[in-house]
Protein backbone atom coordinates (compact mmCIF):
# COMPACT_ATOMS: atom_id res chain seq x y z
CA UNK A 1 0.00 0.00 0.00
CA UNK A 2 0.77 3.65 -1.04
CA UNK A 3 0.66 6.92 -0.33
CA UNK A 4 1.71 9.68 -2.46
CA UNK A 5 2.80 12.89 -1.60
CA UNK A 6 3.02 16.37 -3.90
CA UNK A 7 4.72 19.62 -2.81
CA UNK A 8 4.20 22.86 -5.07
CA UNK A 9 2.61 26.32 -4.88
CA UNK A 10 2.31 25.89 -8.77
CA UNK A 11 0.24 22.96 -8.09
CA UNK A 12 -2.50 24.61 -5.68
CA UNK A 13 -2.49 27.72 -7.76
CA UNK A 14 -3.39 25.93 -10.88
CA UNK A 15 -0.47 26.71 -12.86
CA UNK A 16 0.49 23.21 -13.65
CA UNK A 17 -1.72 20.26 -14.09
CA UNK A 18 -0.23 17.20 -11.92
CA UNK A 19 0.31 14.39 -14.84
CA UNK A 20 2.80 13.18 -11.79
CA UNK A 21 0.18 11.61 -9.50
CA UNK A 22 -1.68 10.14 -13.16
CA UNK A 23 1.42 8.46 -13.71
CA UNK A 24 2.96 7.47 -10.65
CA UNK A 25 -0.64 5.71 -9.41
CA UNK A 26 -1.05 3.80 -12.88
CA UNK A 27 2.67 2.58 -12.39
CA UNK A 28 2.11 1.62 -8.86
CA UNK A 29 -1.39 0.01 -9.60
CA UNK A 30 0.65 -1.67 -12.54
CA UNK A 31 2.77 -3.15 -10.25
CA UNK A 32 0.05 -4.40 -7.81
CA UNK A 33 0.59 -1.90 -5.06
CA UNK A 34 -2.82 -0.30 -3.75
CA UNK A 35 -2.39 3.72 -3.90
CA UNK A 36 -4.77 4.20 -1.23
CA UNK A 37 -3.41 8.61 -0.80
CA UNK A 38 -2.46 11.19 -2.22
CA UNK A 39 -2.04 14.83 -1.53
CA UNK A 40 -0.79 18.15 -2.58
CA UNK A 41 0.57 20.65 -0.28
CA UNK A 42 2.58 23.64 0.16
CA UNK A 43 6.46 23.65 -0.09
CA UNK A 44 6.61 24.05 3.59
CA UNK A 45 9.04 22.65 5.94
CA UNK A 46 6.14 22.38 8.74
CA UNK A 47 3.42 21.42 6.47
CA UNK A 48 5.47 18.70 4.89
CA UNK A 49 6.90 17.09 8.13
CA UNK A 50 3.17 17.14 9.34
CA UNK A 51 1.89 15.58 6.78
CA UNK A 52 4.83 12.89 6.19
CA UNK A 53 3.87 11.73 9.68
CA UNK A 54 0.57 11.57 9.73
CA UNK A 55 0.99 9.35 6.69
CA UNK A 56 3.46 7.27 8.69
CA UNK A 57 1.19 6.92 10.77
CA UNK A 58 -1.06 4.80 9.02
CA UNK A 59 1.98 2.51 8.04
CA UNK A 60 2.01 2.39 4.40
CA UNK A 61 4.82 0.31 3.20
CA UNK A 62 5.88 3.07 0.41
CA UNK A 63 5.81 6.71 0.65
CA UNK A 64 6.43 8.96 -2.25
CA UNK A 65 7.02 12.78 -2.44
CA UNK A 66 7.60 14.59 -5.66
CA UNK A 67 8.73 18.01 -5.88
CA UNK A 68 10.92 20.38 -3.27
CA UNK A 69 14.60 18.97 -4.48
CA UNK A 70 16.00 21.02 -6.27
CA UNK A 71 18.22 24.54 -5.69
CA UNK A 72 16.17 27.30 -5.10
CA UNK A 73 14.51 28.71 -1.79
CA UNK A 74 11.31 26.83 -2.12
CA UNK A 75 13.23 23.53 -2.51
CA UNK A 76 13.10 22.05 1.42
CA UNK A 77 11.07 18.89 0.47
CA UNK A 78 14.19 17.12 2.24
CA UNK A 79 14.21 19.46 5.45
CA UNK A 80 10.24 18.61 6.30
CA UNK A 81 11.50 14.63 5.39
CA UNK A 82 14.28 15.25 8.22
CA UNK A 83 12.07 17.12 10.54
CA UNK A 84 8.94 14.43 10.28
CA UNK A 85 11.87 11.61 10.99
CA UNK A 86 13.41 13.89 13.74
CA UNK A 87 17.04 13.59 11.88
CA UNK A 88 19.82 15.90 10.42
CA UNK A 89 20.30 16.77 7.39
CA UNK A 90 23.81 15.32 6.29
CA UNK A 91 26.16 16.54 3.27
CA UNK A 92 26.17 12.99 1.41
CA UNK A 93 29.03 12.43 -0.18
CA UNK A 94 27.75 9.48 -3.35
CA UNK A 95 25.07 12.39 -3.54
CA UNK A 96 27.41 15.34 -3.70
CA UNK A 97 29.45 13.51 -6.52
CA UNK A 98 26.10 12.77 -8.71
CA UNK A 99 25.52 16.60 -8.29
CA UNK A 100 28.92 17.84 -8.96
CA UNK A 101 29.11 15.61 -12.08
CA UNK A 102 26.22 17.18 -13.12
CA UNK A 103 26.93 20.83 -12.37
CA UNK A 104 30.44 19.94 -14.23
CA UNK A 105 28.21 19.00 -17.34
CA UNK A 106 26.51 22.28 -17.11
CA UNK A 107 29.26 24.22 -16.51
CA UNK A 108 31.04 22.95 -19.76
CA UNK A 109 27.39 23.93 -21.27
CA UNK A 110 28.28 27.63 -20.38
CA UNK A 111 24.98 27.18 -18.17
CA UNK A 112 26.41 28.17 -14.81
CA UNK A 113 30.28 28.59 -13.32
CA UNK A 114 30.49 25.75 -10.69
CA UNK A 115 32.51 27.48 -8.31
CA UNK A 116 29.06 29.39 -7.81
CA UNK A 117 27.78 26.80 -6.95
CA UNK A 118 29.14 25.07 -4.24
CA UNK A 119 26.20 25.96 -1.78
CA UNK A 120 23.53 24.78 -4.30
CA UNK A 121 25.20 21.82 -4.61
CA UNK A 122 25.66 20.96 -0.85
CA UNK A 123 22.04 21.89 -0.57
CA UNK A 124 21.02 19.29 -2.86
CA UNK A 125 23.93 16.31 -1.53
CA UNK A 126 22.20 17.47 1.72
CA UNK A 127 19.94 14.59 2.97
CA UNK A 128 18.36 12.63 5.91
CA UNK A 129 20.70 10.99 8.25
CA UNK A 130 20.65 7.70 6.98
CA UNK A 131 18.97 7.95 3.20
CA UNK A 132 20.42 6.95 0.37
CA UNK A 133 21.10 9.11 -3.04
CA UNK A 134 18.98 7.57 -6.04
CA UNK A 135 21.01 8.59 -9.62
CA UNK A 136 19.19 11.73 -11.31
CA UNK A 137 19.67 10.95 -15.40
CA UNK A 138 18.11 13.77 -16.74
CA UNK A 139 18.50 16.44 -13.78
CA UNK A 140 20.81 17.56 -11.01
CA UNK A 141 19.27 16.26 -7.82
CA UNK A 142 19.74 13.32 -6.87
CA UNK A 143 16.39 11.01 -5.74
CA UNK A 144 15.91 10.01 -2.38
CA UNK A 145 15.65 6.83 -0.20
CA UNK A 146 15.16 6.48 3.28
CA UNK A 147 13.44 3.57 5.54
CA UNK A 148 11.43 4.27 8.75
CA UNK A 149 9.80 1.19 10.41
CA UNK A 150 8.08 -0.62 8.03
CA UNK A 151 8.05 2.26 5.52
CA UNK A 152 10.09 3.22 2.84
CA UNK A 153 10.07 6.88 1.56
CA UNK A 154 11.02 7.65 -1.61
CA UNK A 155 11.34 11.50 -2.44
CA UNK A 156 11.78 12.51 -6.34
CA UNK A 157 12.07 15.73 -7.99
CA UNK A 158 8.93 17.16 -9.49
CA UNK A 159 10.10 17.77 -13.13
CA UNK A 160 8.18 14.83 -14.79
CA UNK A 161 10.63 13.67 -16.77
CA UNK A 162 13.30 13.10 -13.41
CA UNK A 163 10.52 11.89 -11.45
CA UNK A 164 9.83 9.34 -14.15
CA UNK A 165 13.55 8.54 -14.75
CA UNK A 166 14.68 8.00 -11.05
CA UNK A 167 10.88 5.76 -10.49
CA UNK A 168 12.39 3.69 -13.55
CA UNK A 169 15.68 3.30 -13.01
CA UNK A 170 15.92 3.19 -9.33
CA UNK A 171 12.37 2.33 -7.59
CA UNK A 172 10.89 0.04 -9.37
CA UNK A 173 14.12 -2.35 -9.62
CA UNK A 174 14.58 -1.91 -5.97
CA UNK A 175 10.57 -2.57 -5.23
CA UNK A 176 10.15 -5.32 -7.78
CA UNK A 177 12.22 -8.22 -5.85
CA UNK A 178 10.55 -7.22 -2.34
CA UNK A 179 6.79 -7.58 -3.70
CA UNK A 180 5.99 -11.03 -3.89
CA UNK A 181 3.73 -12.52 -6.49
CA UNK A 182 1.09 -9.59 -7.60
CA UNK A 183 -0.21 -9.26 -11.35
CA UNK A 184 -1.94 -7.14 -12.12
CA UNK A 185 -5.29 -6.85 -15.01
CA UNK A 186 -7.48 -4.23 -16.14
CA UNK A 187 -10.18 -4.37 -18.76
CA UNK A 188 -12.55 -1.62 -19.95
CA UNK A 189 -15.41 -1.32 -21.39
CA UNK A 190 -17.58 1.07 -23.37
CA UNK A 191 -21.53 1.07 -22.93
CA UNK A 192 -24.05 2.81 -24.94
CA UNK A 193 -27.69 3.04 -24.86
CA UNK A 194 -28.33 2.37 -21.08
CA UNK A 195 -28.18 5.07 -18.61
CA UNK A 196 -25.65 4.66 -15.57
CA UNK A 197 -28.01 4.16 -12.96
CA UNK A 198 -29.33 0.67 -14.79
CA UNK A 199 -25.40 -0.29 -14.80
CA UNK A 200 -24.99 -0.29 -10.68
CA UNK A 201 -27.24 -3.51 -9.82
CA UNK A 202 -24.84 -5.05 -12.78
CA UNK A 203 -21.39 -4.16 -11.38
CA UNK A 204 -22.55 -4.85 -7.76
CA UNK A 205 -23.42 -8.36 -8.81
CA UNK A 206 -20.14 -9.22 -10.69
CA UNK A 207 -18.35 -7.80 -8.28
CA UNK A 208 -19.83 -10.45 -5.49
CA UNK A 209 -19.37 -13.03 -7.85
CA UNK A 210 -16.18 -12.07 -8.90
CA UNK A 211 -14.16 -11.81 -5.87
CA UNK A 212 -11.34 -9.64 -5.38
CA UNK A 213 -12.26 -7.66 -8.48
CA UNK A 214 -12.83 -3.40 -8.50
CA UNK A 215 -15.04 -2.20 -10.87
CA UNK A 216 -16.79 1.09 -11.51
CA UNK A 217 -19.00 3.07 -14.18
CA UNK A 218 -17.99 6.61 -15.23
CA UNK A 219 -20.41 8.56 -16.18
CA UNK A 220 -19.71 9.96 -19.97
CA UNK A 221 -22.78 12.07 -20.71
CA UNK A 222 -25.36 11.40 -23.60
CA UNK A 223 -26.17 7.58 -22.27
CA UNK A 224 -22.46 6.75 -22.99
CA UNK A 225 -20.52 4.74 -19.86
CA UNK A 226 -17.20 3.21 -19.39
CA UNK A 227 -16.80 0.57 -16.84
CA UNK A 228 -13.59 -0.29 -15.55
CA UNK A 229 -12.49 -3.51 -13.87
CA UNK A 230 -8.90 -4.05 -12.63
CA UNK A 231 -8.05 -6.96 -10.14
CA UNK A 232 -4.36 -7.54 -8.49
CA UNK A 233 -3.90 -11.33 -8.36
CA UNK A 234 -0.97 -13.45 -6.65
CA UNK A 235 -0.56 -15.31 -10.60
CA UNK A 236 -1.28 -14.06 -13.94
CA UNK A 237 -3.40 -16.49 -14.84
CA UNK A 238 -5.38 -15.48 -11.77
CA UNK A 239 -5.35 -12.23 -12.37
CA UNK A 240 -6.41 -12.48 -15.80
CA UNK A 241 -9.30 -15.29 -15.37
CA UNK A 242 -10.79 -12.39 -12.47
CA UNK A 243 -11.27 -9.52 -14.85
CA UNK A 244 -12.31 -12.15 -18.02
CA UNK A 245 -14.96 -13.53 -15.85
CA UNK A 246 -15.61 -10.07 -14.93
CA UNK A 247 -15.79 -9.00 -18.71
CA UNK A 248 -18.31 -11.91 -19.66
CA UNK A 249 -20.90 -11.71 -16.98
CA UNK A 250 -21.25 -7.68 -17.25
CA UNK A 251 -20.87 -7.82 -21.12
CA UNK A 252 -24.03 -10.72 -21.12
CA UNK A 253 -25.91 -8.77 -18.95
CA UNK A 254 -25.87 -5.71 -20.53
CA UNK A 255 -27.25 -6.88 -23.50
CA UNK A 256 -29.76 -8.25 -21.77
CA UNK A 257 -31.20 -5.06 -20.92
CA UNK A 258 -30.63 -3.81 -24.24
CA UNK A 259 -27.56 -2.29 -24.27
CA UNK A 260 -24.31 -1.88 -26.67
CA UNK A 261 -20.72 -3.14 -25.26
CA UNK A 262 -17.15 -2.67 -26.72
CA UNK A 263 -14.01 -3.22 -25.62
CA UNK A 264 -11.89 -0.22 -24.80
CA UNK A 265 -11.60 3.53 -23.51
CA UNK A 266 -13.48 5.97 -25.35
CA UNK A 267 -10.79 9.24 -25.76
CA UNK A 268 -12.06 11.59 -25.25
CA UNK B 1 -8.43 30.00 1.78
CA UNK B 2 -9.74 26.54 0.83
CA UNK B 3 -9.41 22.74 0.37
CA UNK B 4 -9.82 20.16 -1.63
CA UNK B 5 -10.55 16.86 -1.71
CA UNK B 6 -11.40 14.63 -4.39
CA UNK B 7 -12.69 11.06 -4.07
CA UNK B 8 -12.55 8.39 -6.66
CA UNK B 9 -10.84 4.43 -7.05
CA UNK B 10 -10.15 5.73 -10.35
CA UNK B 11 -7.69 8.40 -9.56
CA UNK B 12 -6.11 6.73 -7.17
CA UNK B 13 -5.42 3.47 -9.56
CA UNK B 14 -4.60 6.29 -12.09
CA UNK B 15 -7.53 5.65 -14.78
CA UNK B 16 -8.38 8.62 -15.24
CA UNK B 17 -6.06 12.27 -14.93
CA UNK B 18 -6.89 14.21 -12.10
CA UNK B 19 -8.20 18.03 -14.34
CA UNK B 20 -10.81 18.70 -11.69
CA UNK B 21 -7.98 19.46 -9.48
CA UNK B 22 -6.05 22.08 -11.99
CA UNK B 23 -9.55 23.21 -13.09
CA UNK B 24 -10.61 24.05 -9.70
CA UNK B 25 -6.85 25.58 -8.47
CA UNK B 26 -7.00 27.67 -11.45
CA UNK B 27 -10.37 29.02 -11.05
CA UNK B 28 -10.02 29.67 -7.26
CA UNK B 29 -6.54 31.26 -7.45
CA UNK B 30 -8.12 33.88 -10.30
CA UNK B 31 -11.09 34.08 -7.91
CA UNK B 32 -7.96 35.37 -5.16
CA UNK B 33 -8.84 31.97 -3.19
CA UNK B 34 -5.68 30.35 -1.99
CA UNK B 35 -6.00 26.83 -2.49
CA UNK B 36 -3.78 25.15 0.93
CA UNK B 37 -4.14 21.64 -0.01
CA UNK B 38 -5.70 18.73 -2.28
CA UNK B 39 -5.92 15.26 -1.53
CA UNK B 40 -7.33 12.41 -3.50
CA UNK B 41 -9.16 9.47 -1.19
CA UNK B 42 -11.12 6.56 -1.86
CA UNK B 43 -14.59 6.10 -2.49
CA UNK B 44 -15.02 5.31 1.45
CA UNK B 45 -17.46 6.79 4.11
CA UNK B 46 -14.98 6.52 7.01
CA UNK B 47 -12.19 7.86 4.80
CA UNK B 48 -14.45 10.65 3.65
CA UNK B 49 -15.61 11.57 6.94
CA UNK B 50 -11.71 11.87 8.58
CA UNK B 51 -10.29 13.35 5.99
CA UNK B 52 -13.23 16.23 6.42
CA UNK B 53 -12.48 16.62 9.93
CA UNK B 54 -9.06 17.04 9.90
CA UNK B 55 -9.42 19.40 6.78
CA UNK B 56 -12.54 21.34 9.11
CA UNK B 57 -9.86 21.52 11.94
CA UNK B 58 -7.82 23.59 10.05
CA UNK B 59 -10.39 26.03 9.54
CA UNK B 60 -10.18 27.24 5.76
CA UNK B 61 -12.89 29.37 4.76
CA UNK B 62 -14.38 26.55 1.66
CA UNK B 63 -13.75 23.33 1.57
CA UNK B 64 -14.75 21.42 -2.04
CA UNK B 65 -15.35 17.92 -2.59
CA UNK B 66 -15.65 16.07 -6.19
CA UNK B 67 -16.83 12.84 -7.12
CA UNK B 68 -19.20 9.91 -5.50
CA UNK B 69 -22.84 11.85 -6.18
CA UNK B 70 -23.71 9.65 -8.22
CA UNK B 71 -26.46 6.21 -8.47
CA UNK B 72 -23.83 3.94 -7.97
CA UNK B 73 -22.90 1.52 -5.04
CA UNK B 74 -19.78 3.25 -4.73
CA UNK B 75 -21.25 6.95 -4.67
CA UNK B 76 -20.99 7.60 -0.77
CA UNK B 77 -19.67 11.44 -0.14
CA UNK B 78 -22.66 12.44 0.85
CA UNK B 79 -22.55 9.68 3.52
CA UNK B 80 -19.10 11.14 4.65
CA UNK B 81 -19.67 14.36 4.49
CA UNK B 82 -23.26 13.44 6.65
CA UNK B 83 -20.96 11.37 9.27
CA UNK B 84 -18.65 14.11 9.58
CA UNK B 85 -20.81 17.00 10.83
CA UNK B 86 -22.88 14.63 12.58
CA UNK B 87 -26.50 15.10 11.14
CA UNK B 88 -28.62 12.88 9.41
CA UNK B 89 -29.06 12.41 5.75
CA UNK B 90 -32.50 13.34 5.09
CA UNK B 91 -34.73 13.56 1.74
CA UNK B 92 -34.40 17.66 0.38
CA UNK B 93 -37.42 17.94 -1.82
CA UNK B 94 -35.71 20.28 -3.81
CA UNK B 95 -33.10 18.18 -5.06
CA UNK B 96 -35.20 15.11 -5.31
CA UNK B 97 -37.36 17.48 -7.94
CA UNK B 98 -34.29 18.57 -9.51
CA UNK B 99 -33.58 14.79 -9.64
CA UNK B 100 -37.11 13.41 -10.97
CA UNK B 101 -36.78 16.10 -13.75
CA UNK B 102 -33.63 15.23 -15.45
CA UNK B 103 -34.96 11.33 -14.65
CA UNK B 104 -37.98 12.15 -17.02
CA UNK B 105 -35.86 13.28 -19.10
CA UNK B 106 -33.90 10.37 -19.52
CA UNK B 107 -36.98 7.91 -19.83
CA UNK B 108 -38.32 9.99 -22.31
CA UNK B 109 -35.25 9.42 -24.39
CA UNK B 110 -35.18 5.68 -23.71
CA UNK B 111 -32.43 5.25 -21.09
CA UNK B 112 -33.94 4.08 -18.47
CA UNK B 113 -37.65 3.11 -16.78
CA UNK B 114 -37.90 5.67 -14.33
CA UNK B 115 -40.65 3.55 -12.17
CA UNK B 116 -37.27 1.73 -11.84
CA UNK B 117 -35.40 4.29 -10.64
CA UNK B 118 -37.03 5.46 -7.25
CA UNK B 119 -34.50 4.29 -4.99
CA UNK B 120 -31.79 5.82 -6.70
CA UNK B 121 -33.39 9.53 -7.07
CA UNK B 122 -34.07 8.91 -3.19
CA UNK B 123 -30.24 7.89 -3.12
CA UNK B 124 -28.70 11.23 -4.66
CA UNK B 125 -31.88 13.75 -2.74
CA UNK B 126 -30.57 12.34 0.44
CA UNK B 127 -28.29 15.38 1.61
CA UNK B 128 -26.79 16.08 5.27
CA UNK B 129 -29.62 17.35 7.38
CA UNK B 130 -29.22 21.45 6.93
CA UNK B 131 -27.83 21.27 3.36
CA UNK B 132 -29.02 22.46 0.14
CA UNK B 133 -29.06 21.40 -3.32
CA UNK B 134 -27.08 23.01 -6.21
CA UNK B 135 -28.71 22.47 -9.26
CA UNK B 136 -26.77 20.64 -12.25
CA UNK B 137 -27.10 21.48 -15.36
CA UNK B 138 -25.88 18.84 -16.96
CA UNK B 139 -26.44 15.85 -15.06
CA UNK B 140 -28.73 14.13 -12.88
CA UNK B 141 -26.84 14.50 -9.48
CA UNK B 142 -27.35 17.83 -7.36
CA UNK B 143 -24.20 19.56 -6.10
CA UNK B 144 -24.56 19.74 -2.19
CA UNK B 145 -23.74 22.92 -0.29
CA UNK B 146 -23.83 22.99 3.66
CA UNK B 147 -21.89 25.73 6.22
CA UNK B 148 -20.09 24.65 9.53
CA UNK B 149 -18.81 27.12 11.70
CA UNK B 150 -17.22 29.09 9.77
CA UNK B 151 -16.92 26.80 6.63
CA UNK B 152 -18.79 26.23 3.44
CA UNK B 153 -18.09 22.74 2.02
CA UNK B 154 -19.60 22.34 -1.20
CA UNK B 155 -20.16 19.01 -2.37
CA UNK B 156 -19.91 18.47 -6.38
CA UNK B 157 -19.81 15.58 -8.76
CA UNK B 158 -16.61 14.25 -10.21
CA UNK B 159 -17.98 14.14 -14.07
CA UNK B 160 -15.85 17.35 -15.21
CA UNK B 161 -18.13 18.66 -17.50
CA UNK B 162 -20.59 18.29 -14.07
CA UNK B 163 -18.52 20.07 -12.00
CA UNK B 164 -17.68 22.48 -14.07
CA UNK B 165 -21.13 23.65 -14.41
CA UNK B 166 -22.79 23.90 -10.96
CA UNK B 167 -19.15 25.55 -10.10
CA UNK B 168 -19.45 28.40 -12.33
CA UNK B 169 -23.39 28.83 -12.19
CA UNK B 170 -24.26 28.20 -8.42
CA UNK B 171 -20.69 28.24 -6.37
CA UNK B 172 -19.06 31.51 -8.66
CA UNK B 173 -22.05 33.57 -7.78
CA UNK B 174 -22.30 32.57 -4.29
CA UNK B 175 -19.07 33.57 -3.65
CA UNK B 176 -18.10 36.56 -5.14
CA UNK B 177 -20.19 38.59 -3.41
CA UNK B 178 -18.32 37.27 0.22
CA UNK B 179 -14.84 37.75 -1.17
CA UNK B 180 -14.76 41.44 -0.20
CA UNK B 181 -11.80 42.82 -3.10
CA UNK B 182 -10.01 40.25 -4.55
CA UNK B 183 -8.26 40.88 -7.18
CA UNK B 184 -5.66 38.80 -8.96
CA UNK B 185 -2.66 39.15 -11.67
CA UNK B 186 -0.70 36.89 -13.36
CA UNK B 187 2.41 36.66 -15.36
CA UNK B 188 4.36 33.65 -16.97
CA UNK B 189 8.27 34.47 -18.24
CA UNK B 190 10.09 31.83 -20.31
CA UNK B 191 13.83 31.89 -19.62
CA UNK B 192 16.80 30.44 -21.95
CA UNK B 193 20.54 30.36 -21.50
CA UNK B 194 20.86 30.47 -17.86
CA UNK B 195 20.62 27.34 -15.22
CA UNK B 196 17.77 27.41 -12.99
CA UNK B 197 20.32 27.83 -9.66
CA UNK B 198 21.03 31.27 -11.50
CA UNK B 199 17.91 32.65 -11.64
CA UNK B 200 17.40 31.44 -7.73
CA UNK B 201 19.10 34.45 -6.14
CA UNK B 202 17.15 36.78 -8.89
CA UNK B 203 13.59 35.47 -7.41
CA UNK B 204 14.92 35.95 -4.27
CA UNK B 205 15.48 39.44 -4.02
CA UNK B 206 12.50 40.19 -6.35
CA UNK B 207 10.38 38.62 -3.70
CA UNK B 208 11.72 40.44 -1.01
CA UNK B 209 11.30 43.84 -2.76
CA UNK B 210 7.76 43.32 -4.36
CA UNK B 211 5.97 42.19 -1.18
CA UNK B 212 2.40 39.97 -1.59
CA UNK B 213 3.89 38.57 -4.80
CA UNK B 214 4.92 35.23 -5.25
CA UNK B 215 6.97 33.95 -8.05
CA UNK B 216 8.90 30.49 -8.99
CA UNK B 217 11.42 28.77 -11.28
CA UNK B 218 10.39 25.46 -12.95
CA UNK B 219 13.01 23.74 -14.63
CA UNK B 220 11.71 22.93 -18.33
CA UNK B 221 15.13 21.14 -19.38
CA UNK B 222 17.96 21.75 -22.08
CA UNK B 223 18.19 25.59 -20.28
CA UNK B 224 14.53 26.63 -20.36
CA UNK B 225 13.17 27.72 -17.76
CA UNK B 226 9.90 29.06 -16.62
CA UNK B 227 9.26 31.53 -13.80
CA UNK B 228 5.46 32.41 -13.05
CA UNK B 229 4.88 35.10 -10.67
CA UNK B 230 1.40 36.38 -9.62
CA UNK B 231 -0.52 38.26 -6.89
CA UNK B 232 -3.85 39.09 -5.16
CA UNK B 233 -4.57 42.37 -4.17
CA UNK B 234 -7.35 44.49 -2.98
CA UNK B 235 -7.33 46.62 -6.09
CA UNK B 236 -6.94 45.62 -9.97
CA UNK B 237 -4.18 48.55 -10.07
CA UNK B 238 -2.41 47.38 -6.99
CA UNK B 239 -2.46 43.59 -8.30
CA UNK B 240 -1.46 44.51 -12.03
CA UNK B 241 1.55 46.85 -10.85
CA UNK B 242 2.99 44.37 -8.18
CA UNK B 243 3.14 41.79 -11.43
CA UNK B 244 4.19 44.58 -13.59
CA UNK B 245 7.23 45.58 -11.35
CA UNK B 246 8.18 41.65 -10.29
CA UNK B 247 8.20 41.14 -14.59
CA UNK B 248 10.54 44.66 -15.01
CA UNK B 249 12.94 43.64 -11.86
CA UNK B 250 13.43 40.09 -13.04
CA UNK B 251 13.67 40.45 -16.89
CA UNK B 252 15.93 43.25 -16.30
CA UNK B 253 18.35 41.05 -14.23
CA UNK B 254 18.53 37.98 -16.21
CA UNK B 255 19.10 40.10 -19.16
CA UNK B 256 22.56 41.64 -17.04
CA UNK B 257 23.81 37.92 -16.53
CA UNK B 258 23.04 37.02 -20.32
CA UNK B 259 19.63 35.27 -20.65
CA UNK B 260 16.94 35.86 -22.56
CA UNK B 261 13.52 36.29 -21.70
CA UNK B 262 10.36 36.18 -23.41
CA UNK B 263 6.57 36.24 -21.93
CA UNK B 264 4.51 33.40 -21.61
CA UNK B 265 4.28 29.50 -21.45
CA UNK B 266 6.08 27.17 -23.43
CA UNK B 267 3.31 24.69 -24.05
CA UNK B 268 5.58 21.48 -24.01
Amino acid sequence: MAELIFTGNELLKGNVLNTNSHWMAKTLTSLGIEVKRMVVIEDNIDIIAETLQESLSREPDFIITSGGLGPTYDDVTLEGVAKALRKPLQVNSDALKMVRDRYTLAEKAGLLKINESEKLMVKMASLPAGASPLANPVGAAPGVMVEHANTTIFSLPGVPAEMKAIFSYSIIPWIKPRLGNAFHAERTLLVTGVAESRLAPIILDAMAKVSGTWMKSCVQGSGKSEICMSTTATSEDEANKRVEDAYNMITGKIREIGGNVKEGHDKT
